[in-house]
């Protein structure tokens, strides 16, 4: 199907009626837009650090229409990025070499050490006017410290925080961005591109370290709802009388009800594909964003419970030796007797 | 628009391009089915209560193409509900005696007594294979017990956990149903109309009791999903140096986000209409089936610390004098010496 | 060291001071009485169940003086505890036959379906005027029932919540006593003997069921401290750089601190005879107390997150294949691509 | 009373026996040697900070025979000092001049800048060989960083842990100490003299911060315990069918029972006085201690809920128009049309 529409007609919804061959109308439906993308400007940017997101990331802007070159460490990921339509450079050198000033170079590399090196070796290789995003989960204070150094050099520092996950290539990403606003306008087109739409899941929330902060938070909450999600099915699968198919209620729910996500949306697939969890250990890593958040509500003196227990149980979840456990079963045992199960 | 369509282009997403009068390509975007219906069967019902929900279900299947009928004991409310294609019945008495064997009636009263004894009421009332269905937020154990009565009679009786809230008669309703299959069989053309599509969102999970249990514990999830985003978006608030747009960052994270969900859809709402939560009083009330959740979980020995850890924020809400806090403040007195805050 | 000494100097510390055979002063030190006990009256008594619990409590009263017989179903029980003073009873009716009317019964049994069946074999041997203690820990509510019953036939039912646990023997009992005054005021001698010192850790604190109540909390209480002490102690044992020595750590605190308890010298004791845990398995388990104080709480709207956690993670240490850490880690894999542990 | 008593003898119970004028024996009592002190050697000590805390510790170390000199930046507070046997230094140069080399200077001022700017006053004072001991709550990391400037020029840096609060100057100061063993040894008689007893209640647990780390643990545990007894004691008083007596309830705990502690010594003490908890506010601080021991388990991956949730009560305490809740209540009528409380 291919056609004409206006613009107008993008955001309506349409009705549709079923007929019989011989007319008969048998029932009806509607379809709406739900995504569109007018490529108006391209922009040429440099992503460094192609690993999963760098790589989705880099594929997404050259699938939109802009130039974008790609360096990586590893020598056979930047090979493999040729293929998604990204400019592979042999050296950050190259990397900036290749681009037209006033350069705008996207950082996609792990937080903290790296970062900080990554950015020591630009900064020799830029110029006043150059624009750098950290598109990484970079705790919020050290990029207002980066930010305000690279102010100095007259460079551009804008700090992306990024949702999406390896979704975010086929349904673009959700951006939370902090810096000044003549760099994030600048960057429209880049922006328009990654999100989800032109005017959708992105915006400039506020100054140097905002988009990180509320990225950061983001993920607080992520860890609050993922633990909901998680005990309630656990509730439901030890309730063994009522043998319930956890994959079907997961079904039920994504349509229509009050718990309706995107997050319940993957917990469908995942319980479809393997309703019991067998294989998988009952271990739950984390990264940093869960703990900044913690610390960063205890500062602020808001009470975040819900959160904090979320990143508790995934510490728990490790701690597969407790000796808090073993201590209180020996203390139980010290006044009442209470028999110690041996290990 | 007005097109024949076979059932397999329902299912498909189109591919659509925009093109400018000489043809050349400006931009694309893509079509999908998100509702579809087909009338096929229509059924005969009796509504008691026309409460906000009933009121609504019994709309939304009228608009469905079903006969239904509606008992409420308040006048005004009977007759109210004429307009919206229902039949009201001045009594149940008269709501029993419209509907035609085997008959259907569908609870939709306060959980507990008023539902114990609008049954009471009912029963000499009905004949072995009548279907009673009960609607509301019943206690799944209370579902049991009455289940059981019931079918000595050899009346079936159905438990529908209905979630959507006010939401429900545009949406679609998402049901989680417990009881015998044939039963649930024979009810499917109302369950397929009141569902937000006719193979979605609903679904039979099992025996009596089963529905109210997975509706349950759908509310604890609730809970911890509320909880989440009340704690993240309160860190937001408390960071003045940020001066967020707590609107703004909502509808970023509505699209290609992780914590994208239909509550923080309304959240934004909620947000855009008061950003600053001026004039609302910070008490959470709370209905049964959180409690029950909670009980439930220690019953099965589930740790469900986050869920619980939610209900217990709604009761600190209204704990607006806390007796632990002054007696916290008494103990610091006198082992510390610390001052103590008049009242 | 044997001497005549009035009430008044019972109440008293001592300065005393230590001198060189010259009688130079070379120091001081305090003492105090720190536990008197003056016979009065006694009673005769029948404990009806003599485990650990029953059979140290009716020893304490032969010690004190008190005519005790006992029934226990095991005859080896009723055979070893003829050696700790008490008579033992071949059967309920042999027991009700040797104690004198008004005839006073210890009910030591295991709460619920035990103590409601030996009530139930005692009803008819009993008589108005009779009284029967429940000294174990039941539940609140089931008292109150039973209270009522016995109170039909003239019965006195009181209700004695206990603390001590394989201590109280030597240090006396913690009693919280329910009941109508009059079959409290009777009792007196009774809980003169089995508590610490004749006017200190007893007490009527209401009517009936209240003792239980009280005693419910009080473990409820005992949950939490136990727990803030395990988190602490595990913190100690992680920070690995200060290689703390546990059990010194818990001798530091035990005078003078803040933190000093009974639980805390318990704890000590444990920690030198095992600091490091060794053989013990992480499994805390937990009688009904715990979960009855969270629903209590719940009931009266009292948020009561600490208890309430400490019993969840005595929940979460038997759950050694969480369901819910599963899944939270399939749902990381499945929005973020992270890796799953395989099991 | 004043006896030569042996060594021995006072590690010893008493076991004394009460007799009528006749000499019939009425019953018994025990004593027991609660506290005794041999002076065996005096030291000389300055002390900076003449505080509550300070102005105690100084006088206890006074009346145990030490010589002791201190420094008060408040005129009035070192005048005062005085009477209590405690010779005042008008400057912190007049404090130093006063003692004999090596110097041993005690702390006793705020964590934090305070502590920071004091030692860069004390520094070109000072000279290798003397030694400052950190008595304050200073965060840990703190210690062992000023211990290594300290160190660099010959000045040995001990931390003590110091609990005990109001009560230390009569009961004596619990006292968990870190540093270099042969600085700890040199100041034995200090801590002898501040302790409960000459070898009870302190010790050198390791390296320079483990005593301020040890301390801040043994503070986590407080909050703990005191949140415990806080819900529990607020569960008693919103029972209001029992009507209990709150005061009784903690004076039957305080013996014999499993929660038996010093804390709820206090608790008792402050029901007796103020059993409603009138005119007290429930708002409760926290000083850094709680804080830092939630961060630091949540460092060395130890789930430490109780402790968390304790802190994150006292945060709630003070959120006396919490954000969070009113947007839970706007996002429950925003679903389902909930009652929204005004403010």
């Amino acid at each position: 199907m291919q056609r004409v529409v206006s613009e107008a007609a993008l955001q309506a919804a349409f009705n549709c009626f079923v007929r019989s061959e011989s007319g008969v109308r048998l029932g009806s439906f509607k379809v709406a837009v739900i995504a569109h993308q007018l490529a108006e400007l391209t922009m040429e940017l440099g992503m460094i650090g192609l690993g999963r997101m760098g790589a989705n990331m880099a594929q997404r802007l050259a699938q939109g229409g802009h130039r974008v070159s790609g360096f990586d460490p590893n020598a056979e990921v930047r090979k493999s990025i040729e293929s998604k339509g990204v400019q592979p450079a042999e050296s950050l050198e190259a990397l900036v070499a290749a681009l037209p000033a006033p350069r705008v170079l996207w950082l996609m590399v792990p937080a903290g050490l790296i970062t900080d090196s990554t950015i020591d070796k630009l900064l020799p290789l830029l110029a006043a006017g150059d624009t750098v995003i950290d598109g990484g989960n970079s705790n919020y204070k050290d990029t207002q410290r980066r930010g305000l150094a690279l102010a100095e050099k007259g460079i551009r520092y804008v700090d992306c925080g990024t949702s999406g996950g390896i979704w975010g290539l086929a349904e673009g990403y959700s951006m939370m961005i902090g810096g000044e606003k003549a760099a994030v306008d600048h960057l429209k087109p880049i922006f328009e591109t990654l999100a989800p739409a032109k005017d959708k899941g992105w915006g400039h929330v506020g100054p140097s370290g905002s988009g990180h902060f509320t990225k950061m938070i983001h993920n607080g909450i992520e860890y609050g709802m993922m633990q909901a999600y998680a005990e309630g099915f656990s509730i439901l699968e030890h309730k063994q009388d009522f043998a319930l198919d956890l994959h079907q209620v997961a079904e039920i729910w994504r349509t229509g009800s009050v718990v309706r996500s995107w997050l319940l949306d993957l917990t469908a697939a995942a319980l479809e594909k393997n309703p019991k969890m067998t294989g998988i250990a009952p271990r739950v890593d984390d990264s940093g964003e869960g703990r900044w958040t913690v610390a960063e509500a205890i500062d602020l003196n808001v009470p975040a419970p819900v959160i904090t227990l979320s990143l508790l149980q995934r510490l728990r979840s490790r701690d597969t030796d407790s000796y808090a456990d073993k201590l209180l079963a020996a203390m139980r045992n010290q006044f009442g007797g209470h028999a110690i199960t041996k290990e």
